[in-house]
């Protein structure tokens, strides 16, 4: 039998992993310094977590007080600081992480939020914040409109993966194929998204001005 | 007699649904796809009085946990898009939904903030985040310098209406006669504000180059 | 003896001076209105602290529930205010103050932290974001990426006097003497840095078109 606090643990420093690795990247693009970077990295792999933690009443955050996320959020950003070079190769690969923490944040913050009693309506909220939060807050501290308002099916794939854990605590289905399940729903969502350009409706042409 | 619980309540509902049409209109003007419009109408409508919830410790915050918000703040977004080639004439509306938003959210954010423990000047000043938390948030995603920084007579509306609820606390006055004239000192100064382009005086111009 | 709650109480006050005299002028500088002056200097002043009461659990946050920090805060922006024409000897003073700001909230918001039981690696995360938040939420107000991510070293230098307070506690050094070395790392390392231009190195050349 497979040691779920331990697989909780390890979703969540995955997703930390590639988040982290995301924020990196789109920093050095906009020619931060190397601490500039590291906070963005930080901001990126923790933002979404810290602000759940706080809605649910998980003082501390865990983003804050387990040394395991600054640590993995660190050796993140030095990892893609130092591929430097590479970096014409990384956009693919960088897609492909993104995807990956946007799945795992999204399973492990409705879980979460479920453990200290949020009702289903806020844990498919508070899911969908984790795993898009620490994305919108890098956007909002690299000065562009998010982009997960405007690209391919991107949040909507986080609420999808919410929705089905929620949905199996609901019914009390095993967490063994329930959080399997709702994160290759979310994942395969956002993967099929980015490959045949998927997005959602657009009601009026952004104007130039702007 | 008034039953107040379920008067807050509708005030409060109230308030999310003009909220959230202004949010929906901003967002759509700006050309996000449907599901960046429905996020950032909720994160209008609800993002001032989570933040409130927040600081005064009312965890979990009621935006995220209480349904109807989130329903309410759907349906308007939804009814806006629905709309979108009367949008030529909306224009007024919004502005009117805005203002009542404003009065309404000034109105029960320092009373809510009152009734968890606050201080005069924290709930004075939580009824104005309340009221200006969302507009603000929906400026600094839509990225542009909150307008509330710019624009006619707004924040300073939100203060006194949230002033005279806590006033009212504070000498004991009946409710039901405080609550509509802080909400009608705020809806009144914020109208005319409008209407007479009554703006706060500015120190310097804004340079050319910003 | 020095009274030692008195003289964090005072750390702190002078701080939110030095701060709402840095927002005040940036928010000026942007052609925002009195009350905009106003609510940018409070935020700057009191937005660090008010993110670590939150993340320590210290509810109601002191910076809205204790009026001094309100009162300090307008104080220093209604100076700054009538100091207009003034303005353009103003650059200096300004960057010292920030300075001040700085390295009171670093070792400030570090002890405070640890006081509500942060563990160590935790305190200086928060004596840095204490520090820096403010400067952070001002910019992201005024529409531009923060200059902590590209500017001198600045936020490095508050995780350093952060660190001091928090090895100072470790290993049982008097705060007496704590305090002023945490203080003083991080203001001189600052003043240094803006005098000799010091930077952190920049991975990417800012692309033009952004």
């Amino acid at each position: 039998m497979i040691n779920l606090h331990a697989l909780y643990t390890f979703i969540d420093l995955t997703g930390t992993f590639a988040f982290a690795v995301s924020g990196a990247v789109a920093a050095r693009d906009k020619g931060l310094d190397i601490f500039g970077i590291l906070v963005v990295s930080f901001t990126v792999a923790c933002g979404g977590g810290i602000i759940r933690d706080l809605c649910i009443g998980a003082i501390p955050p865990a983003g804050l007080s387990d040394w395991r996320y600054l640590t993995i959020a660190m050796i993140a950003a030095i990892i893609t600081m130092s591929l430097g070079s590479l970096s014409k190769w990384l956009n693919r690969p960088v897609l492909l992480f993104d995807a990956l923490g946007l799945s795992l944040f999204a399973v492990s913050g409705a879980r979460k939020a479920l453990e200290y009693g949020s009702n289903n309506e806020m844990a498919i909220l508070l899911g969908m914040i984790t795993a898009v939060g620490g994305g919108v807050l890098r956007d909002v501290l690299l000065n562009r409109i998010p982009v997960i308002f405007e690209k391919e099916i991107y949040a909507s794939a986080a609420l999808a993966g919410a929705g089905v854990v929620v949905m199996g605590a609901y019914f009390g289905w095993p967490d063994d194929w329930v959080f399997p399940a709702g994160f290759l729903l979310c994942f395969i969502l956002r993967i099929l998204a980015l490959y045949y350009h998927w997005e959602l409706p657009v009601l009026r042409k952004k104007k130039i001005s702007e």
